[in-house]
C-alpha cells in the first residue's frame, strides 16, 4: 500500500494543526485574520529579536552563503543594494539539468508522504522563517530597497501570511475528497457490488518559482508553498538583484526538510549568472511542470507562450487607475492617495498610476475643487510625507534599479509637472538612491503616454470630460493592458455602482473612498485577493482555489472489497 | 448594488436545493450515488415513457430541427446513422461572429444573477432533460451507434449524473467564500479599520464545447454545465455526425432559460457545415475564453497550442492497458475483459487496447495457463457474447464511422489473429454496420503497432518477458502516449502495489482484479474520476476541482463601513 492510503498523523502536522485549522476558517470567511504579527515591536518579538536578526543578516555579507546544495563549483554574485550597502554574497551555481534531476529524485517520497505530512513540514518551514523574520526583513530591505518596517511587514509577516493562505487553499483542495472511499451499488438480486477506491494526490512534477526584485518573498511564497505542499519539488530562481531573501528562505526550508527526514533537494536555490538565461532554460525544461513568475509583461507573456509543458502562473505589469468623481473628505482623500504614491517610491505593482479627474473639477466637502486644486492636493500630501528626509526615507525606501531612474528622467518630457521628483540623501545610508514621487499632468488624449506602465514613483493626473469619461478610460486602459488595482472616489452611489460594474467587466479589484488607514496598494492576506486572473496584469490570483487546484492531479485505484 | 451582493433565493434554486445538497455531499464522499436512475424500465420511468421518447425522436427526422436561434438562413445536414436509419435533420447554421456576439450580449445579466440563480436554472435544465431522457437516448443511439440500453445509460442518465457532478463542483467553488465579508482590524488607539468586501464571481467569457461522435452528451455535459453555471454563455459545436443529441439538449436548455427570464442565447447550437472548420474559427475567436473538447489527439493538441486566448480542456486518445500477472478467478477475468472489449464494439475512450501477458503464461485458479490459453479465454468470452446476433448487437451497437472499418481491415496485416472480427446483420436495422471485436497477438517488440491507438473493436494480447516487463511497458506506453484506464490482474499484493505505483507515476486510473459486474471501461459519476490530467490522454479530469476552478474569477470591491 502506498503511504497516503494509511496516513498516520505526522508530528509536525500535529504541532501546527491549530494554525492550519484557523487558516482554513479564514479562507472560508475572508474576514480579518493574520497568523504572523506585523509589528516589529520588541513588545511583540522580544527585546533582542531585531538586533539578532541584524547580526544574522550581516554575517552573510561578503562571503559564500551557507547552503548545503551541490553545485557546479562556480559562485554567483549579482546583487547590488539600493541602499548602497556592499552585499557581496556568493551563491553556489548549478545547471538546470542538475537542479531538475535532484528535484525529480526527491519527488516520490515527498508525494507518498501524503497531504498531512507535507502540510506539517511546510507549516514548520513557515514557523522557522517566522523565528528568523528579522533576518529575512533585513535581507529584503537591502536587496529590494524597501524601508525597514515595510520590509518587515510585506517581506516578512505578510509574506508568511500569504504563504499560509496559499498552503491552506492547497490543503483544502487536496483533502476535499477522502483518501479512500467505499462504494457499494445494488446489483439486482445478487450481492451488491462493493469496491474500495483510493484517491492519490499526485504532483505535476518539478515546480519553478521565478522571483522579482521588489518583493522577493511576498510574490514568491504563495507559489512556492502551494507547489511544495501539493507534492512538487520547488526550484527557486531569485531575481539576480534580490537573491539573499530567497537564499535565506531556501536555507531554512532545507533545514526543516532534512530534520523531518525528507530530501532537502525538495527546495533548491537556482542563482542565475549574468547572461546565463537560467530562468528560460529551467522554464522550458521537460521536467518542469509548474512555473510561478512575477515581473515584466514581456517576460511573463514569453513564459506563457513558450513554457508549454508547464502550468504557468504570471503576475505582470498593468495600469492601475483611480477615478475621482467627488468626495466628502477631500483632505483624507489627498492624504490617502499621497501615502499610496509615496510608499516604497511607488514601486509596488499595486501603486496607482493613472488618476482620472474631470478637467472641470469635482465637488467636495470643501466646496468645488478645480482639476488643478485636486492635483495640488495630492501633490501636497506627497510633499508633506517626504519633506523631512529622515522620516521620508522610512516611507520611500530606495530606488530598486536604474530602470526606474531612467523613467524618472524620461517622464519630465511628456507633460507638465505637478510635483517634481527630488533626490534625497539618506541620513543613515549615504549610498542609497532615494527619489521622491513625481506627478505629471496629462490630458485624456495623451494615450500614448498613460497606456504604458511607468513603474516607479511616477503617476499621472489625467483630465477627462467627465466621470463617465473617466470610467470609459478605466475600462479601455485596464481592459487592454490590465491592472491589479483600481480606486474610485465618489459621494454618489450611482457612480460607485458604475465603477463597480466597470471593475467587474475588466476584472480589476476596486477600492471605494479610501480616506483613512487602508490604501489601494495594500491587500490583506486571508481577506483581499491579489490579482484576479481576469485581465492582462495577471493570469491568476495569488491565493484562491484556481491558483492551487491545478498543481496536482488525482489518480485513482479501485479494487473489489 | 450588483445582484450577487444581495442575492435572494431563486425559486428554481429552492426547487432543486435538495438535489444540489445531496450532490455536494456525494462529491465530498466519492462513494456510490446517482441522481438519475439508470434503468430504462417502465417500473422506473412509467409505461409510456419509452414509447413517448421514441415518438418524440422520430418527429425530428427528415425536417428542420425546431430551434429558436437566429441563423444565417442556411441549413446544415451532416448526420448519417451507424444504424442505417435516415435521419435527415436540418439545423440552422450561424457564423462564429454571430454566435459569439449573441453569447456576449447574454453574459452580463447571467453573471449578475449570481451563483444560486444560475445553479437553480441549470438544475432545472437537467431536470427537463431527464424528463425527456428517452428522446435523448434515441438521439444518442442513432447518431453514435450505441445500443439502446447503453445510449439510455451513458448518453442519458449517466451523462446527467456527470453534468450534476460538474455543476456541484462548480457551485462549491463559487460559494466557498461568502459573497460579502466584514473586515475589522485594530488600529492602535483609534477606532478599528472597518470595511465591507464584496466578492463577485466573474465568468471568463464565452465558452465553447466541441462534442464527439461516440459520446455526444456524456463527454459534453460536464464542460457545458460547469461553464454555464459559473456564468459563461456556452456555444455547443456538435460533431457533424452526432448533432441531434446536442440539438435536443440545447433546445431544452433554451426553453428553461427563456422561461426563467434569461436570454436563451446563453446556450446556442453551432452546427458545422462540411469543410467549414467552424470549430477552429470559434476556438480562436477572441471572445471565446473556454474550450472543452473530446476527440483526436491531433486536434486536441492543435487546440491547446492555438486557442491561446482560452482555457482549453481536452480529452484525447490514449493507450489503455491491462497487465495480467495471475488470477484466482480465470473465468471471471476472461468474462470481464470479454465484456469490456465487446461493449459498444470497443469504441469507448476507456476500452482496453494493450493486454500485456507473460509469454510463459500465468498461474490461475485453474492451474497454469499458457499465453495462448489466456488469449483464447478472453477471445472465447467475446465470442460467447456476440454469438447470437440479436443479443450481440445489444452489446456491440453499430460501428460509428468508416475510420473504424479501415482500421479493422488494416489490423489484419499486423499480427496473428486470435479472434477475427465478423460482420453481423442487425436483426432490427438491416442497414446497421455491425462488427464484432478482433483480438490480435503481438510481441513486446512490435512497438510500432501497439504504441498507436487503434480506436474501435481492436485489441492486442502482447507477449512479455514477465509481469515486471509488462509493468515496464505500461509505464513506457502510458507515460509517452497517455491512457484513460489501466487494469491489473494479480493474486500477489506486491504486484498490485507495483502496478499502483506505476499507475500513480504515469497518472492513469487503475482497476484491480475486476471479475464481476464492474468493468475497467466504465466509471461511476460522483465516485470514479474520468481522466486524470496527469498524462497525454487528457489535460484535465472531467469532474474535479481543477476542472471548474478556472472557469470564473473572483473580482473584489471594498468600501469602508
Amino acid at each position: 500500500m502506498m503511504a497516503d492510503m494509511t496516513e498516520t498523523p505526522h508530528p509536525l502536522y500535529d504541532r501546527h494543526a491549530d494554525t492550519l485549522d484557523r487558516a482554513l476558517t479564514a479562507i472560508s470567511q475572508r474576514g480579518y485574520w493574520s497568523a504572523y504579527p506585523e509589528s516589529p515591536s520588541p513588545r511583540v518579538y522580544g527585546e533582542t529579536a531585531a538586533g539578532d536578526g541584524k547580526v544574522a543578516f550581516e554575517a552573510y555579507l561578503g562571503r559564500d552563503f551557507p547552503l548545503d546544495q551541490v553545485g557546479d563549483g562556480s559562485t554567483v554574485r549579482t546583487e547590488a543594494s539600493p541602499f548602497g550597502v556592499d552585499l557581496g554574497v556568493g551563491y553556489p551555481h548549478a545547471t538546470a539539468d542538475h537542479l531538475t534531476t535532484a528535484a525529480s529524485t526527491a519527488l516520490p517520497s515527498w508525494r507518498d508522504a501524503g497531504p498531512q505530512a507535507r502540510a506539517g513540514v511546510c507549516l514548520e518551514i513557515l514557523d522557522r522563517l517566522h523565528r528568523n523574520v528579522f533576518e529575512l526583513a533585513n535581507a529584503v530591505q537591502f536587496t529590494s530597497g524597501q524601508a525597514f518596517v515595510m520590509a518587515f511587514q510585506a517581506g516578512g509577516a505578510h509574506a508568511l501570511d500569504r504563504a499560509l493562505e496559499a498552503l491552506a487553499y492547497a490543503y483544502a483542495e487536496m483533502t476535499r475528497h477522502p483518501g479512500t472511499a467505499g462504494w457499494e451499488k445494488a446489483a439486482g438480486k445478487g450481492d451488491p457490488l462493493r469496491m474500495t477506491k483510493t484517491f492519490h494526490v499526485v504532483p505535476r512534477g518539478v515546480a519553478l518559482v521565478i522571483g522579482c526584485n521588489t518583493f522577493p518573498t511576498w510574490n514568491s511564497y504563495p507559489g512556492l508553498f502551494a507547489s511544495l505542499v501539493t507534492g512538487n519539488p520547488v526550484i527557486v530562481k531569485p531575481h539576480p538583484r534580490a537573491v539573499l531573501p530567497l537564499a535565506v528562505t531556501v536555507r531554512y526550508a532545507r533545514q526543516v526538510l532534512a530534520e523531518a527526514g525528507f530530501d532537502p533537494n525538495l527546495v533548491q536555490l537556482a542563482p542565475e549568472a549574468p547572461g546565463e538565461k537560467l530562468a528560460s532554460t529551467l522554464a522550458q525544461h521537460p521536467a518542469v511542470r509548474i512555473v510561478d513568475f512575477t515581473g515584466s509583461s514581456e517576460y511573463g507573456d514569453w513564459l506563457e507562450a513558450n513554457a508549454r509543458q508547464a502550468q504557468v502562473y504570471t503576475e505582470k505589469a498593468g495600469l492601475n487607475a483611480v477615478v475621482i468623481d467627488s468626495t466628502d473628505d477631500f483632505g483624507g482623500m489627498c492624504r490617502n492617495l499621497g501615502f499610496t504614491l509615496t510608499l516604497y517610491s511607488g514601486q509596488m505593482c499595486t501603486t496607482s498610476q493613472n488618476i482620472l479627474i474631470p478637467r472641470d473639477g469635482i465637488e467636495t466637502d470643501q466646496g468645488h475643487k478645480s482639476f488643478a486644486e485636486v492635483a495640488t492636493g495630492i501633490a501636497t500630501a506627497v510633499s508633506k510625507l517626504t519633506a523631512d528626509p529622515a522620516r521620508g526615507v522610512e516611507l520611500t525606501g530606495a530606488i530598486v534599479n536604474d530602470g526606474v531612474l531612467e523613467r524618472l528622467d524620461e517622464v519630465t518630457k511628456v507633460g507638465e509637472s505637478v510635483l517634481e521628483s527630488r533626490t534625497v540623501t539618506h541620513p543613515a545610508f549615504p549610498g542609497a538612491v532615494v527619489r521622491t514621487p513625481t506627478i505629471v499632468r496629462l490630458n485624456a488624449d495623451d494615450t500614448a503616454t498613460y497606456t504604458r506602465e511607468w513603474f516607479g514613483p511616477i503617476s499621472f493626473v489625467i483630465g477627462t470630460d467627465s466621470t463617465g469619461h473617466s470610467l470609459e478610460l478605466l475600462r479601455a486602459t485596464v481592459g487592454e493592458k490590465g491592472a491589479l488595482t483600481a480606486a474610485v472616489y465618489s459621494t454618489d452611489d450611482a457612480v460607485l455602482d458604475a465603477a463597480e460594474t466597470a471593475a467587474v467587466e475588466v476584472g480589476v479589484h476596486l477600492s471605494a473612498n479610501l480616506t483613512g488607514g487602508v490604501f489601494v496598494n495594500q491587500s490583506a492576506a486571508f481577506s483581499d485577493f491579489h490579482g484576479s486572473g481576469a485581465n492582462a496584469a495577471a493570469n491568476a490570483a495569488l491565493t484562491d482555489g484556481a491558483y492551487v487546484a491545478n498543481r496536482f492531479r488525482i489518480v485513482q485505484s479501485r479494487r473489489h472489497v
